[in-house]
């Protein structure tokens, strides 16, 4: 299931943008569908803080300002991650595994919504939009479909007027996206999916593994360079 | 219509406690129950931050460490309210005057229990818990019974278990609070519910009069010295 809520040309959309590939499709298909996006961006702290730079490198190359919100005191309350527990290591292995368990932070998604949605109520956005997609599903409590349904509801009733939840990825892959995206001109190269903090993508560790794959299935050259697989490389 | 999830002695459950009338009373209703609280404030960048510190005198008056988290960050995004933005004035007059709209925060409740969810499951309980009571409905729409039952539905599906959201005070008044709250011993003099940031409650603006309100309909002495109405002095 995906939400079928879309905005349409003109209306304001705040889009969260990670600087990973998930998000950077869904803003650079906003923006071509006409939609006035504010990507936001929130340091909580993550061991990957330099996806924050690439975010800001992202939303630039379509001459937007990314607002990214310090929430880094949520340190505090965000335990059991190796995100934001900079002692716990970043599980290798396939993204699926029962190990990426490690790499849930605890109710990350519905903090940064909830923030999205009162940036929204202060620009007069009427939609949030969040790049959830089906290949988070096996791990991601707050990206699958029953999460995604019943925060829509709640956004909706929130404030005075409606604030739609945009997540059109529900039903999608990885893959899926790396097509959608390349069909319209996404830059990857300037992406960041690594969940170690490093000069190059490491190239093990979940997300790293299902970025590669992805564009093996889409059948799209791969840009990024892998630390641990160096025989990717195609640039 | 209120949340009738409700945790037992020995349960654990994240509190959020502002250091008002509202969420003092849950608090001490749930540690009365034997329910094993862990207090929770949030810094928001609200005007009022004296209620901080009082969230920590009463924390403490019941032997627990008060969490804050620093969230003043979200100032960025959390606009149009005179509760963050300090060229906006407090309105004077009834609380549920359509005024008091300039007090209503973007989203606030809902950043707040996320933050709180986010908590609880750092901690391995299961509740998560918030003081939204009728006297709210008029003006805030992240306390109204609708908002309430969304956001129940999401916490549950937020993690891998759920996280009970208990809001037993949805169909009561503040009034029915001050009465439960004073058979309970709740210290309300530790209390602080002025939207502004004086020495002392101010008396004029909406929560100040719902307030000094609440204790006449109870039929209870109230402790708080307003500066509006010195002739109501008690103490």
């Amino acid at each position: 299931m995906q939400s079928k809520i879309m905005p349409q040309a003109g209306d304001k959309a705040v889009v969260l943008l990670s600087g990973g590939l998930d998000s950077t499709t869904l803003f650079w298909m906003l923006e071509a569908a006409g939609v006035l996006c504010l990507p936001m961006a929130v340091n909580y702290g993550q061991r990957h803080s330099k996806e924050l730079e690439h975010a800001t490198g992202i939303a630039q190359n379509l001459g937007r300002d990314l607002q990214i919100v310090d929430l880094t005191g949520l340190r505090l309350v965000l335990r059991g991650s190796c995100q934001t527990v900079p002692t716990i290591p970043v599980p290798h292995g396939h993204y699926a595994d029962e190990t990426m368990r490690a790499t849930v932070t605890p109710n990350r998604n519905m903090i940064l919504l909830s923030t999205a949605a009162a940036y929204a109520i202060s620009e007069g956005a009427g939609f949030v939009a969040y790049a959830a997609h089906a290949g988070d599903h096996p791990i991601y409590p707050d990206c699958r479909p029953e999460f995604i349904a019943a925060m829509t509801k709640t956004l909706q009733l929130c404030h005075y007027s409606p604030i739609h939840l945009v997540a059109p990825f529900g039903d999608k892959s990885k893959a899926d996206l790396v097509r959608i995206g390349t069909a319209l001109g996404v830059p990857y190269h300037l992406t960041w999916s690594c969940y170690d903090d490093g000069k190059l993508h490491c190239g093990l560790c979940g997300t790293c593994v299902e970025r590669r794959e992805a564009f093996v299935l889409a059948g799209v050259p791969d840009p990024t360079i892998y630390q641990g697989h160096p025989e990717d490389v195609l640039v």
